[in-house]
């Protein structure tokens, strides 16, 4: 996207506008905390969109606080599985981009737990992957930032890419446990391990993929740490970690 | 509570424990997203009491998101107008502070406009200063971060005080519509001015408090900047506006 960025400069702050973002959409693929509490965070009268399944729409909704974002500037549009969409600019322009939403294997959100989930329990919705196509030149990426098991479905969706942004959450199922950072395993949470038989790394082995990197990285996954045995078998593994910063151009 | 702070070391972040913080809990002055979206930033893992009047914890409960705060670890302690409480640290030791609620005017949540308020729409609570006393030595100062008008009421609380930390959301009322920062004043959002004749410099000009500070400043207040004839006009009347950082003794 970043090229993208470069080259539209509504994607800038405007001079002189005071309260101005460059952020003209947001794209939930879960209702996680930590893929929704950013909004409220945001710029309320700065006009952007939420595009979002109606699962994690219906917890928002159900979520008075959301009301923070305004829908007179803040336009929530429901997005479906399997169906592309091209975002727009805050003036209606094409964004040259399009998404196309897939369901991967995944679960309501944590603080859902023990309640009736808005927006019903069943069917997918509550967890999406992401094939972000530049339409100009056709060059696509996939974004999944949370996926609790690699089907053959999902492997058969990302084969051949040039590049993946893959859930990276944890090294180990029960890493947390282990280091006493509490209770939770990766499956709980809705995240497949990196290692083991059927971890990403493994599972994803066989694939055709240009270039593949791990992202959500939990603070408990040894292979953040540069020099860990762990980052060096994912990096061996043909997997990157990127940095903070890092800018890729496909 | 500096000087708190720096005596118990049960405050300071454990050495060797993951994931600790020295944070006992947290007290809810009101429901703005201001005041309680931190928690969703807070470690759900290092127990830690919330407190808050019974129409702001309704918000919490009607907001299923803030169960990413798991009340098996965090408690939420109700509070009462006129009936003081000390906090406890988590181990259930005495604070050593006594903390009187008492009702200031304001307004619920701008979020819930135009929604039933989740505990009720009549009575106070939705926004309460506190006095804050240290057991020991008695000494006591006042925190207010939001207050929509000052009130006879309101100076007789906060006379005397040794210190008052006071609302300076904005300088005048309309100061974000002639900006063109949006349509909100002040008194819109609960906020009594900082200038003119009710403003909080006039209505509080003839206190005896020994130091008098603002705090919860929005950006669109002149005030803000140390070389602006507002920041000179509120220090010549005995305000100070702290930088990021400053340590305050009684």
């Amino acid at each position: 996207l970043r090229q993208q960025l470069n080259a539209t400069p509504q994607l800038h702050p405007k001079a002189g506008a005071l309260r101005h973002t460059p952020i003209a959409g947001v794209i939930l693929t879960n209702g996680e905390v930590d893929a929704v509490a950013g909004l409220l965070s945001m710029r309320e009268g700065s006009p952007f969109t939420v595009y979002a399944h109606e699962k994690v729409l219906a917890i928002l909704k159900a979520n008075s606080i959301f009301n923070v974002l305004s829908e007179t500037n803040v336009r929530r549009q429901p997005i479906e599985i399997s169906e592309p969409f091209e975002p727009r600019l805050p003036d209606g322009a094409r964004s040259g981009l399009e998404v196309l939403p897939f369901a991967v294997p995944g679960k309501s959100a944590w603080y859902l737990e023990g309640k009736a989930h808005p927006g019903g329990e069943t069917g997918d919705g509550d967890t999406l992957g992401l094939k972000i196509t530049d339409k100009a030149t056709g060059k696509c990426f996939y974004f999944i930032a949370a996926c609790a098991e690699v089907t053959d479905a999902l492997k058969a969706e990302i084969d051949g890419a040039a590049l993946v942004f893959f859930d990276g959450t944890v090294w180990q199922d029960d890493e947390m446990i282990k280091c006493g950072l509490g209770h939770k395993t990766g499956k709980s949470m809705g995240h497949v391990a990196m290692s083991g038989d059927g971890g990403a790394i493994a599972r994803l082995a066989d694939l055709a993929l240009d270039r593949k990197m791990f992202l959500h990285i939990n603070n408990s996954n040894p292979a953040l740490l540069p020099a860990s045995p762990e980052r060096k078998a994912a990096e061996q593994a043909g997997w990157q970690i990127p940095a903070d910063g890092t800018e890729i151009v496909l």
